[in-house]
């Protein structure tokens, strides 16, 4: 189980973030994937009438990249109403010192330049996490590094709920962290971000995957291309490790070792990237075409919806038992 | 609309602070009453497996005084998981700091004691209300002057929702004081509360209401009956005036000439209050009786909470609209 909240559009950070893991695993387990259309309310400088869009949009992206609706249940958050209820009833068993003590919340808030003006729901996310992963008893949540502490709070109520109900009702919820825990950007900045400009979308056009490419940044260092240059940290490399299949291993570490000895200049090795980047991204611009229909993406939510909201309405049920709520 | 937490039974101070009230307009209104039982979960030193059997003697105390479940319709706050929802939506509207200034948190947190362990849900409960009330589009709500702060909140709510549907599907929520905005303890504390021990139940006995009175403060600076007596600020006298019919105001006037006077004493003064508590409680005891049934009591509430959960599905409706919520 793992999540996206819909204020954007999905790119190549999410992917080695954690759809690769999704698809890895897809045989293995029951996946489920929420939009958090909800929490896109929390964010700054954002027109909530855009959630709606990206949440199609990022639906549109993840079947795309080959999570089809028959192995991954998907579903919209603000259609489960007793994800809410869940979560009311964990912030009763959170401290209110404990949640804000979260350091994911103390990043969120420094990163986008919250200071003292976040919203009340804000603080309130890790328990609609916790929720959103419980409700469907959740077990494995492949997600970026940063989203760890909300994973440990929702731990922690798991934990809680366990011991008031004297059993194990949900199970220990296991963290997946991707290959590359988080890529940096197009410009070398360790966050990615819209405003930032320093993105490949997943639905980027050859163009904009050529322009992107070949604007990156590379060694700061390095003045001429006969100079020798430095790999690691380099975003052209760290992409190029990223996204190259096994066949191009051996061509990558060529090129290093050229560029470590001032013998291949940059723009060889971005067009080399964007070859690796186009064979990476035009089965899943084919695969968009087919799906690129809202009838049919709305159908997809809905039956992932209907079969989420069953099984929410009996963890709730099973939560409430615990409590003595039976009326 | 009102609602009860049911951390306890209800009392003397409950019946002056909005039953009457709801007594009053029961013809003019339609009238809901919720069993806040997720609220009763943040209380401290209060065990959760209680909650379910004050919430049903809550009920059942309030049919007892009058208010008919064809009335009044009767619901159970966990059994919408609608209100939940309609709560978080409204919570990415209101900041943390606004949360954390309204002064009925903060009195509350002095009160109970909290110190700065209260839970993340305590925080919420402002958000919980506004919905609470929001769901049925409620109008009028009769509550207890400590509860002001709250619907100040719920009305800021209330606007902006208005605003940004430009249209307004939220009438404004006025507030209903009652008549004893706050009715003092027997033992003349401004708070009564279960622990201080100084309340007479809805559902007192004889023996009890008259070993509550009989020990009843009155006014500490006179020694003897024939000393002067203090009439205002005088528990036995408050509690005269707030329970006594039109017909017994003469003879309190008269009581309180005398005790002005020092021309009666205490104890003549008690019995009196005894005669007049037993005239308004015996009435509430035998209607008691007649719905003492837990199946009886469950009946009700279901009847109420679905008439209440399909209004709430259709706010909720309406509020996700306003967001472009369509899925």
């Amino acid at each position: 189980m793992t999540g996206f909240t819909p204020t954007g559009k999905l790119h190549l950070g999410h992917y080695v973030g954690n759809l690769e893991n999704l698809l890895k695993l897809k045989s293995e387990y029951d996946e489920y994937l929420l939009l958090a259309d909800t929490h896109a309310l929390g964010a700054k400088n954002f027109n909530y009438k855009d959630v709606r869009g990206y949440a199609l949009d990022n639906l549109l992206d993840l079947l795309s990249v080959g999570l089809s609706e028959n192995e991954v249940s998907y579903y919209v958050e603000s259609d489960i109403p007793e994800i809410y209820e869940l979560a009311s009833l964990f912030s009763m068993y959170v401290s209110h010192n404990r949640a804000l003590r979260n350091p994911t919340i103390k990043d969120e808030i420094k990163m986008k330049g919250l200071g003292d003006q976040f919203s009340l729901g804000f603080i309130n996310y890790p328990m609609y996490q916790a929720a959103d992963i419980m409700c469907v008893k959740g077990e494995l949540v492949p997600v970026g590094k940063d989203q760890e502490a909300h994973l440990e709070q929702a731990r922690e109520i798991s934990e809680t709920f366990n011991k008031m109900a004297g059993q194990n009702i949900f199970p220990y919820i296991k963290t997946l962290i991707g290959r590359v825990g988080k890529l940096i950007g197009t410009d070398g900045n360790p966050k990615m971000s819209k405003s930032l400009g320093n993105t490949i979308y997943l639905s980027a056009t050859i163009e904009e995957v050529k322009e992107k490419v070949m604007s990156m940044y590379t060694d700061p260092t390095r003045l001429h291309s006969t100079d020798p240059g430095h790999v690691e940290g380099n975003p052209v490399f760290i992409y190029l490790d990223a996204f190259s299949k096994d066949q191009d291993k051996e061509q990558i570490e060529n090129y290093k070792n050229k560029y470590r000895e001032g013998k291949v200049g940059d723009v060889e090795v971005k067009r080399y990237l964007i070859t690796i980047l186009e064979n990476f991204l035009s089965p899943i611009r084919e695969k968009r075409k087919e799906y690129n229909d809202e009838e049919k993406l709305l159908k997809i939510l809905k039956e992932g919806t209907e079969k989420v909201r069953e099984e929410s309405i009996k963890t709730l049920k099973e939560v409430k038992q615990i409590l003595n709520f039976r009326y």
